[in-house]
């Protein structure tokens, strides 16, 4: 075991929480050659789950798990972390409008971009997963003032891959043979997947399926997934998203296999707002996150990322108190 | 990918099928060189929730996974299957008698042990995960005519891997640390968490705590380690079971790390009555399980092993017209 990485995970007794932090343990994001110390952060009412969940992991005894600290408080959370997970958010509550939950979820990203910024490695890599996550993550990099742009990053793979599982299954391909499909702009009912540059073994997907598919079906299946997922179960998508995470964070930290989606601060490329936190395509290597910079992109195409982008732009404004 | 292995997991949509599809399916049990085809049974009134969970497995992208069947039928689900994982069981319910458990589960492993019998692969490995396991593992084997019994397994790996984890707290030694440690009999209240042959660090466990802590301390704990759970959590180990289940299944397909114990069909090891399904420190290699045979036992040990031996004939007795 060559290093240890410090983990923080916060709502670390939620749903979302329990289905990616036995996986983090057994090496799934980093490998077999992490040792893992994780910082488990949750509020006060959820400190006894918390306490069954840490009592499970001790159950699992995994080789490379080293250390568990649960914790309420986000400096100690935060304390030298290499990597934070921030799963834990307000959920919209019943009447609540979407500018009161902006608001709700204003006050914990601020805190937790301050305490990161306090108190976190100064190489930390940071991943928003609470919704509204690109948003969140945009009030958490504004609160980080000792930490840079580029490690801020909010979740758009889930719906990349669910992208992808939709693509694979018109096509009766596998998902693997699904290539360079992309999430643009918000993790919400106006992000964009786009197919303009996806291949499916090498054709075009765009020539697969018919544009009626990819406007009426596809894109809205993609965009709706996670309400389907609710009707269907009862409770909201968990393991895919903590999935979703894993992946994420195993990217950026080795490389990707392919192009995938991520969001990131935006500095301007394709002519979005610089700040803004919006998913592009993108390929890790090296540790890096680099933004594919030559995709060519139609008027139907550029009027979706307008959309989304103006979401991101309203979002933005309706919490531009706490930048 | 050089194979496809299919895999039943019954009770599919429950909190620990829910905990064990995703690992599955990213390689966690049988590693990237096998495609995996998950059969996943449920009963009717679950199959909303189970559609739920095959949308999130699909929404993983996940390279392995080829194909996932979702049923009621335990013919269909066990249909040519390589592995079955028997998770879904009745939980006592209130006021419900021990013989009651007993006798609704009995009708459960009954069909789907000859369902195993006429529809799996002849080399099937079969894990029962769901309680009462010991003796839903022995009704399940004598109803698979067509089967051998070293093909059916019950899960004692969970109560190991608790009583690996206390020891290593107690001597603040990491769980790697910790070897030869045994549980012995049934997963239940009564199993015996054996120390006599176990090292810490190379030096005997007994030689680094005290009898009082052993028994009074150690062996409680790990026998009511799952009631703690649900005290602390508000719901049963989930995470901690479906690990179990992948460490358990990965062992017997590859190897063991050093000692674990597993409940098998007893063919009279150490003086058990033969045909129990009972929990023995096990080594798995090649493919293999072997029961370690050169234990030493003092009167201490063989005391509560023959209590724990005398329930499963208890649990056998009052089921003995299902056998």
């Amino acid at each position: 075991m060559s290093k240890t990485t410090r983990i923080a995970v916060t709502g670390a007794a939620g749903q979302i929480g329990y289905a990616m932090l036995f996986r983090i343990a057994s090496g799934e994001m980093l490998g077999a050659q992490h040792g893992i110390d994780l910082r488990l952060l949750e509020i006060p009412p959820a400190m006894d789950a918390l306490r069954g969940v840490v009592m499970e992991l001790e159950d699992c005894a995994f080789p490379l798990l080293e250390n568990v600290v649960p914790t309420t408080d986000p400096n100690e959370a935060f304390a030298d972390v290499d990597i934070a997970l921030l799963v834990g958010a307000r959920p919209r509550g019943a009447g609540m409008e979407r500018k009161d939950l902006l608001e709700a979820n204003g006050a914990i990203f601020t805190t937790q971009g301050k305490a990161l910024s306090d108190n976190a490695s100064r190489d930390v890599r940071v991943l928003v997963v609470g919704n509204p996550a690109n948003t969140n993550c945009l009030i958490a990099v504004n609160n980080a003032k000792t930490l840079a742009s580029n490690q801020f990053t909010a979740m758009t793979i889930l719906d990349h891959h669910r992208a992808v599982a939709q693509l694979a299954q018109k096509t009766r391909a596998h998902v693997q043979d699904v290539r360079n499909l992309a999430i643009w702009g918000n993790h919400s009912s106006t992000m964009f997947p786009e197919l303009h540059s996806a291949t499916v073994k090498g054709i075009d997907a765009l020539d697969l399926v018919t544009m009626n598919w990819y406007t009426d079906e596809f894109i809205p299946c993609v965009q709706q997934r996670g309400a389907q997922i609710i009707q269907a179960k009862g409770t909201s998508s968990a393991a895919s998203a903590a999935n979703a995470a894993i992946d994420h964070m195993r990217y950026w930290c080795t490389e990707s296999p392919g192009t995938t989606s991520m969001s990131i601060v935006s500095q301007g490329e394709y002519g979005i707002e610089s700040g803004l936190v919006f998913s592009y395509p993108i390929v890790c290597h090296g540790g890096q996150i680099d933004v594919i910079q030559d995709r060519v992109l139609d008027d139907f195409a550029q009027q979706r990322i307008k959309l989304t982008e103006q979401e991101l732009i309203e979002e933005r404004d309706a919490i531009r108190h706490l930048l």
